[in-house]
């Protein structure tokens, strides 16, 4: 089966991390799955937050937004409706969870970082985005913090990447664009550490129930995905 | 390793489908997962959403909350705080999301329903426990629906149930109460139809990456649960 | 005249007083007036608001809320909309200083006591039954304070209850279940001690102002109504 | 016994009622009950809230608010706080209820009149000062409107006036000021018709809890103080 | 050209400045401009906001906000909606700006003073009336704390008035009322201290982008008006 | 005086306006002024606001936003507090109505225009980059629109730019940075059309008012500057 855009099944999009995009944020990504662009940005504060004082250990957390016109057709803005929606806080704190899951609490300190993930385009997978180039982003902080000596060591315990999968037409693709995920009768998220583990895995049958084989065939995409993106990671790290 | 209630890591807590525990609804139950209670009631309304409203297709809707003290300490009502949390808001989506799963729209016609899950009392598996209650309150209120001939047919096209599983202790265990939810290196939920396929599989590692034959257990684990509910269920409705 | 389900128009409907529903509560009490059902809980805190602070003084407050299923058609929530309506603002305030004139602050100490009353099911009186339920769960959580020695004594100097009475066709009528409060003229809250004073009294006219007579007989049948609820609420306690 | 200011215990403050005090509004009232001073505006509208359109009756509400100085020490404001808290709305609710008691909404067709009651200054007894200036406004914008033709007939079917009585040192006083009002052991506001009758009894124990006998007490001062009131916006209005 | 009013281009409205309206802030003042009133309250307090404390510097703020009915169409309440308008933000950002221009902190030491101004009713120039209006109380608030010695010496370095000027048909105008305002193709608010010199000039085009000529006009008229304005403010605090 | 980065008083920053910056916006422009980065983002809607429905008249308006990373410090996101602030309000309100200085809202007919400025990096100056690159994305989707025919000849009469003013050290300067605009003594934004007349003058004594001479000399600097933006636009725009 050919994709709109030629590639095949199991083929990501086009990835570009691009490091340092701001200029006050401690570590900060442009990342760039084909036409989904995200923002990253890394803060970097020499306090956690209230419920976690004096116990020595760090945090990390994550907000997640979209401009309005990331989209095809404008949405209105969160601030103005005065909420912020479901979907926003559910990515947010999946974004959150993710890159905890390759930090030490411990040798991080009393020390949070917070990751801004801002849609700046959307065309499918702007949460897998946000947490690969999220990842990126806060490498970097955690750099600039050890050159100044925040933490004694180093708090990274290994790499997170993250990848959309989905059945289209009864076909597993790896890294749905917005066409596809809108056709998908079944879409997973997927999260990953560098070493091969899952941090997280969120499937959803929209519309048709999925056996096990399917979601067999979904995680081991899924898999080879997060391993490229770690590759790229890496790259964009060096 | 036997589990401080003594049950063995495959083994359900007590459930208890109590059908038609409020006057008004037109679906509901108290359903309890061991410690957990929670109350589901089915809303009928002969309208769907504006955005939905010419297309012949109907709506199901979830909202979950919690009572302040359904829990060991109290917690502010979102009410009160003036909005809702994240973890309320991924929920109230999940529960949604399962249930549509099971419904025929076009079968359901320009009718809406909206299942409120209110939690009484939380030991663990509260949204789980909500899912596979909230279905049977659905399939009451489909079948009041049905007797005033608002619907033609049936638009229930399967059953889904829910459960979690969790590896605490290196053990995969079963349907986690809150003290081995606390305790648990990787916590997933998994919805289910009653015909056996995934509708939604939501694996958090807590701490520890996972790998895939990790995965895999919890899977068979929670596949014996979901079909153990489903009879629970559809004993409930006989 | 004949009320619809048969009472006498001095008689109070079937009451029943549930303690220690909820597992984790200090004090818990479904309370029943008819179909009118009210889950009461007492949590303790062992603090006092800021500007309680150092006056050894304690605190009592309630909240009151509904389900949005509790009544015949569904309202919205509370949390959803973003505020807390007139009403529930109203009947929360009622309910906190109606339990604040039973308790002694200094015996109490610099501890709180927030009393939740959610409506389960609504069919007239929600009020007056949240106010006498949660009387007996305030007095449970006492007990359980003063096991402890939380307190030097009994904070508790008097019992409290409440009724609802009203004109329904000239006729005075005890304890209105919702299609009676419909449709009187008059509608009464009174809030009475154990020992048969006073602590509450708001009157309104629906539609017909009313003399000092009627104000009179009222106050009358509430009178005997509280005597009845202290009663009840003795024999739960005991 | 004497009081601060000389009164005797059945002595109003003195009461000024001063018509048209803004320009824009179809009947505006600057109410003083001593240093009590609330702003009332009567704003007419040819149309009614949704839930009432198409049965041929009126509607009459009221917003109450306080400056942010109109006490002693400044209060934030409630826009800024971005919620109206309990006790503005228990009051506002209040004085809508009491103004529809005096007014016929066939008479009244389907038209609006809002009632906005600003407090300028307090000095105990806004609510009551409120509903007694707000029905003078009410009476102005229904005379604008008649003029207009907009209702068939008076839909005035009778006053409405209000006044506080308390209990303070064992002596019942009439129209409590600041001080007195927060001395006091019971607290009651009275509203009643021109004709004598009562609209709304609130009577609330502050501390202790009072007998049969001193509610009487407290009704018949009010009843005096409420004539009173009448006398004086006949006045006003002639 | 005559305007309505029969008032000459170059001509102030009557200005009133009542001080001592209210009776428990430390300053206040109502300030007609014609038919524009504004009530202007200053309130004293010992402590500056926290990212303040400890600079040993004062602070100066101002609230703007409109009853409902001061305008001819009731508008609703900021505190209803929930939130604050942006026009409503803009001017009370632009009065506290204006009147920290004639504040020495250091005099003032670690006490803020908080203006505000509510519009009781509006006929254009509300803002520039407040600014004219609040400068007064808070001359009379800083009296009040040099009699208590809460300053060394006099933290008021000048004095602050303001005014707007507009072109109607091409004519400039001094101090618009609202239909002239309406009219007006460009509209000016100009602050100006005792001294003649500017604290702010805000010019918006109304349609029609305006040359340098024009606002050289404007700003004459502007500046002769707020001369005037100040010679009322010196009149009334002397 | 030698600035920091070595320009002349009278020089701006390099300016650099990039058309077609998103995918899916009619008209998107990330303009930069130095280090400030403002993305904006013009979308077109075939309807108009209520209040201006059947008037044959169309509408533009605009929404300004920083990301919580664009400055040194992060900061809040307004979603996630709940409100806009008054900056954000009254800056918003500022690009809506600079952009309505060039538009024939007949001509545009009964269409909207929202025009989206998000900063993504702020280093002084973000309004005014805003109000200059708004204007192309502005003209870039009207030539979406007349293209599609959407309305009957050009909307727009004229283009429309803005620059910063400041003295700083006694000395006016053109485009302020932000280490300059916070040490300015006055701070003004003029926005001027393409044919040199004013839109819009905000200026601001920061601590020291000043006189009429200043005034003058930062007008003739800003024309200076205005006329230079225009160029820029035109080339961006050819």
């Amino acid at each position: 089966m050919a994709r709109d855009d030629g590639r095949s099944p199991d083929q990501l999009r086009p990835v570009t991390i691009t490091r340092n995009w701001l200029a006050h944020a401690e570590g900060s990504v442009l990342v760039e799955f084909g036409g989904t662009k995200v923002l990253c940005a890394a803060s970097v504060q020499d306090s956690v937050p209230r419920w976690r004082r004096g116990s020595g250990l760090g945090w990390i957390t994550a907000e997640y937004a979209m401009l309005p016109r990331a989209t095809n057709t404008r949405s209105d803005r969160e601030s103005v409706r005065g909420k912020i929606g479901g979907r926003t806080h559910e990515i947010s704190r999946l974004i959150g969870r993710s890159l905890r899951a390759c930090v030490d609490y411990k040798v991080l300190g009393e020390n949070s970082i917070v990751l801004d993930c801002d849609v700046l385009q959307a065309d499918g997978g702007t949460r897998t985005a946000a947490i690969t180039g999220a990842y990126v982003a806060l490498a970097d902080a955690i750099a600039w913090m050890r050159k100044r000596k925040m933490c004694n060591g180093d708090p990274l315990v290994d790499s997170v990447a993250a990848v959309s999968v989905g059945i289209v037409g009864s076909t597993p693709l790896l890294d749905l664009c917005y066409t596809e995920d809108v056709a998908a009768e079944t879409d997973m998220n997927v999260v990953m550490t560098g070493s091969g583990e899952f941090v997280e895995v969120q499937g959803t049958a929209e519309g048709v129930p999925f056996d096990r084989s399917t979601l067999d065939a979904l995680l081991d995409l899924a898999g080879a995905g997060c391993a490229e993106l770690t590759l790229r990671q890496r790259e964009a790290l060096s």
